[in-house]
């Protein structure tokens, strides 16, 4: 058996072809620029062998509702030469074999679960801290999905007395992504994160806002690990904080060692790395492949 | 096919014997007074018949974690005949059949899936407002249990800037059920909530912070349906500005009708009424017997 893995990025497509156990024996990275010239090299990548099924986490927004006619399109994407593509679409017209699509950050979730730092738990919680915030769920072995994709990175916190910065969302102002995201941090203090590296302050506000939304995603799902990944979470002085603030806002009100002195290994950095993605998307391509079975396709 | 079903409350106990597909051939309800009276009698009630397994939704805080030392009993609850006692244990003894421990609330949102508002959906939240703030959420059909239960109550909101009530939540102060229970209410505006039905400003504060509450749950959780019930969701004015908030929070952020148009189809009393408990610890039953037979007990 044979899968192949999709993980379309903004900026990069990284793509690997896995055999059964989702072993990649071939892998690949392809910067995005146009659709027709990323599509067409992805395209040639996967020429040649006898795929089962594919697997695509893909950036966005993206339709990933299997009942919507605008199921595997990108659709309101800032990257204006991709709106509107019908990426699932075009993989399964060449490939004609099952395709599985999903958000970048469910791929991430579903990868992680299945090989990374939540292999063997029921559920788990996969977070993005960059560009956007974003956040997956696998509960019950499953990717949450209900009346839409969750949307966590929009979920509401309180500012912080200090904090002047506006906030940049443009649906909810000062919601998570609105003050926490990376280009809020770089709107804020005038310089990228990556320039700010040593800059305590900086990664103590975002913390303290990190921190609460762990807080309400653990009071609301109370997932067995969280992840956290994404560029912003590369910096090293943000995860004391993180925990800290995280510590005083639970108030010891649940009795588990992993929101106490366990807690940094509750919630932990990607096992997988930068690989969480293309991992789960082959992980989807053996779900599609299951499920076409299922139907009899 | 016989199941026993108990909604083990703070005020009283409601016991039925469910048929087959649950429907209730008799039912009792039992006044809540100290352990060995009320379990009397709760015993009296389904002796004669051959039950095949019973299903307990109980009030707490209660064990509901199979693989702790102290599973089915009440631990820290504030009615102090009933700590430590081990209810489900005492049920077992006396029955000898398999028996199924939750807390009322994830039960009330099982009898809701199974039975009520959110019948033939994959998910559905259900919430209870009033003398505690707790939720239960079934997703893809089974009850969320991660590292632990939900404790959906206790997560942060905004302080509305013109409330100057401390909260008290002893652990939290002023998260959602310190500034939003029964009791918050009756201290900050001095009277009972049965007593403030007229004042608007009452239902309107209290509209504000649940509205908050179902933004994250949303965001979060995507449930298919929100069902809210307990004592405080008995007052009418505070639907439409839970409504109201609730649209002026999410700004048309996720575009479903369920969330603009069509919320009061989507956001919704238990359509149970007071017999969502009852109804959810007979399916808790059912659930019961059947990982009984998969363990081949």
């Amino acid at each position: 058996m044979l899968f192949g893995g999709i993980e379309a990025g903004g900026t990069k497509f990284v793509c690997a072809v896995g055999d059964e156990k989702k072993n990649a024996i071939k892998r690949t990275q392809i910067p995005t620029t146009i659709p027709e010239e990323t599509l067409a090299r992805v395209i040639r990548f996967f020429e040649g062998f006898e795929l089962d099924a594919i697997g695509i986490g893909s950036f966005g927004p993206a339709d990933v509702h299997p009942k919507s006619p605008t199921y595997g399109m990108l659709t309101t994407t800032p990257k204006t030469a991709w709106r509107n593509v019908p990426l699932m679409q075009r993989i399964h017209d060449r490939f004609r074999v099952p395709v599985g699509f999903q958000t970048d950050v469910n791929a991430a979730a579903l990868g992680e679960a299945a090989f990374g730092a939540a292999q063997g738990l029921d559920s788990c919680l996969y977070i993005t801290v960059g560009t956007g915030i974003g956040a997956g769920a696998v509960i019950h072995e499953k990717l949450l999905h209900g009346l839409s994709h969750p949307e966590m990175g929009h979920i509401l916190v309180r500012r912080h007395p200090n904090d002047e910065y506006p906030g940049r969302c443009p649906y909810h102002q000062d919601c998570l992504e609105g003050l926490a995201s990376g280009p809020a941090i770089e709107d804020r203090w005038g310089e990228k994160g990556v320039l700010l590296k040593e800059r305590e302050e900086v990664w103590k506000l975002e913390g303290y806002y990190i921190a609460q939304a762990l807080m309400q995603y653990i009071l609301i799902l109370s997932p067995q690990k969280v992840i956290l990944g994404g560029g912003v979470m590369k910096q090293e002085l943000i995860w004391v904080h993180i925990r800290q603030y995280l510590k005083e806002l639970l108030n010891d009100y649940i009795d588990f060692p992993q929101l106490s002195s366990r807690m940094d290994d509750y919630i932990v950095p990607p096992q997988l790395g930068d690989d969480a993605g293309v991992k789960g998307a082959l992980v989807l391509a053996d779900q599609a492949r299951q499920e076409a079975k299922g139907r009899g396709d």
